[in-house]
């Protein structure tokens, strides 16, 4: 049995039948999904969003079975002014109890996860303990030359009582003795999961294995999952996805129809639509999508668009395919290729 | 060297370089890209394109490096009235030649082909000697219980003087064994090329992994290429090729901004962005996204839009979609799963 094909059904609970002839109709039980929907689309719309759509995403999420939704990320109010930074920048606890409620993880089946970013944050003072929070994940997300201070943010969070995560940004502009190093001093921390970040949509699929296999030898035997966290630039957020899968990371991200800065994440209704969980539930992620994303993409723009696909290529920061979307020659897609080919 | 990483680098004629360390900046010289912009984007529109804008797809293949252009059908003008059906359904010599003069394959460096369908074609009478034509390539398409004709149109094909080409339609609705028998019929036969066709845009990675080794077994010492075309419904067009280029498939399909029926083709601009040879150049398709395909965009819908996301994920023609989208719930996609669902 090839780890490439290790997935499992388990219909009854004492008995766990495993396949390698047709694995694609088959699952792990472990694999869990979290949604980036708010946090990772703020990041087009400076958080901005009302409650409404926040709690429509979080009702989405139940019904859909999904395991984690990440609301938003808890970083520096000083950094980030609330009088030009929507509340889903911060995650005030009274912000997120104001549309979710006591949100209850046992109940519903759903986790609540925020994400912190080095440099960005004040977490010594604002990621309080566990027991004050309806939240029960941290997700710390780092520059390869910010590992240091991710590792404390990973302990802090920790001895708060959260479950942790350390995302490593932008990976495929970092160097393998870079990576190595990063995973060195994440390996000891309590991080439950180190997730591979394709932050510019850059790799391919021979890279994702590359890199997959690498995380997955530095955390063995610590316990730790490997999650994907894939960027649509190239239309290989979703494929990316599957192929860490395949090899076997059991944590994965993704968005309501894809929403997310630039070309956007791993599309959430493709993702259910791929895995055999019978828990995960496609119907309300559709809902979601027709009654308030597709509203949303009238006002907003995210996609694999052309200048998306350029960034991608160049492995570049999207950032300035994202200006030239915002411009007045956004749809020269020579004029903003022979300026990046200029610029490299 | 294992064949996955089976890529070349060939600087100098005389001297191949090969690299399993990072093969995704290298390249294999004999693969090549056939465009079937204006073919499979006709299904949308019955063909009926203007000669500018076959005219512009044709100026950017041969500035693009692309090696072939499928500019057609070659199917009946009885079953395809040409009141109702535009020229590149029938692919009339004079059509061809008024949009691209006398052709040359060797100056410009592209070869034009043509698609015939089992049972849609007068291909004994319509499909005459190569000596006479413009066209250097036949394709033919058929479904599985069509294999005696389309073995039949590929010999005629063939003794006309045409490059030949076998198109089994629809893969991911056909059985192993009737793949097989399929094979076994087509091995046999002067065609040069066997194409995987995920007509219904179904297809998962291990899927596609299957079946390429079960082409690549069938065809192996007889000479025979394999090639992919595939379709976008979940976004897997592009991933998908790229898996069949790694396993070896050396003739793949592309269409400028992905135009084809439903959801589409694997994007021209996101491929000859991946292939590394460096004939291949990416510009010109930029120039027509830009200055044809937006504005047709406008006026004629296709792409990974949700409702294809679904007859993939369900491996369903998309017929139902395309019908959905001309509808006046086009939008309401929960309405169209529960159709879906119902119906199957």
């Amino acid at each position: 049995m090839s780890r490439q094909f290790d997935r499992f059904i388990a219909y009854d609970p004492g008995k766990t039948i495993m396949s390698d002839k047709a694995p694609w109709i088959t699952y792990r039980p472990q694999l869990k999904v979290l949604d980036c929907t708010i946090r990772d689309g703020g990041l087009i719309n400076k958080h901005q969003f009302d409650d409404a759509l926040v709690r429509a995403v979080y009702d989405a999420c139940v019904a859909a079975g999904v395991d984690y939704m990440e609301i938003g990320y808890k970083n520096s109010e000083k950094q980030f002014p609330r009088q030009q930074f929507g509340p889903w920048r911060h995650c005030r606890e009274e912000d997120i109890r104001r549309v979710v409620g006591d949100h209850d993880p046992a109940a519903t089946g759903l986790k609540l996860s925020v994400m912190a970013d080095a440099a960005k944050s004040d977490w010594k003072t604002q990621i309080g303990p566990r027991r004050d929070s309806v939240v029960s994940m941290v997700r710390v997300a780092f520059y390869a030359n910010q590992v240091s201070e991710a590792v404390e943010m990973i302990q802090h969070a920790h001895e708060m009582g959260y479950e942790t995560c350390a995302n490593l940004m932008s990976v495929s502009a970092v160097s393998e003795t870079e990576i190595d190093t990063v995973l060195e001093a994440i390996a000891p921390t309590p991080a439950g999961v180190v997730v591979i970040v394709d932050s510019f949509g850059h790799l391919y699929r021979e890279q994702v294995d590359a890199l997959y296999r690498k995380y997955a030898k530095a955390v063995e035997g610590s316990g730790k999952e490997v999650g994907l966290h894939m960027h649509n630039n190239l239309q290989l957020a979703f494929a990316n996805t599957v192929e860490g899968i395949i090899l076997g990371a059991n944590r994965v991200d993704a968005s309501a129809y894809g929403l997310g800065r630039g070309a956007g994440n791993c599309p959430m209704e493709l993702l259910l639509g791929f895995l055999r969980n019978p828990k995960f539930k496609l119907r309300p992620v559709l809902k979601l999508i027709q009654e308030h994303l597709l509203p949303l993409r009238e006002k907003m723009e995210w996609g694999p668009l052309v200048p998306y696909n350029l960034t991608g290529q160049m492995n570049l920061h999207p950032r300035s395919a994202m200006e030239w979307r915002d411009g007045p020659r956004k749809d020269d897609f020579t004029a903003f290729f022979d300026k990046i080919v200029a610029d490299v």
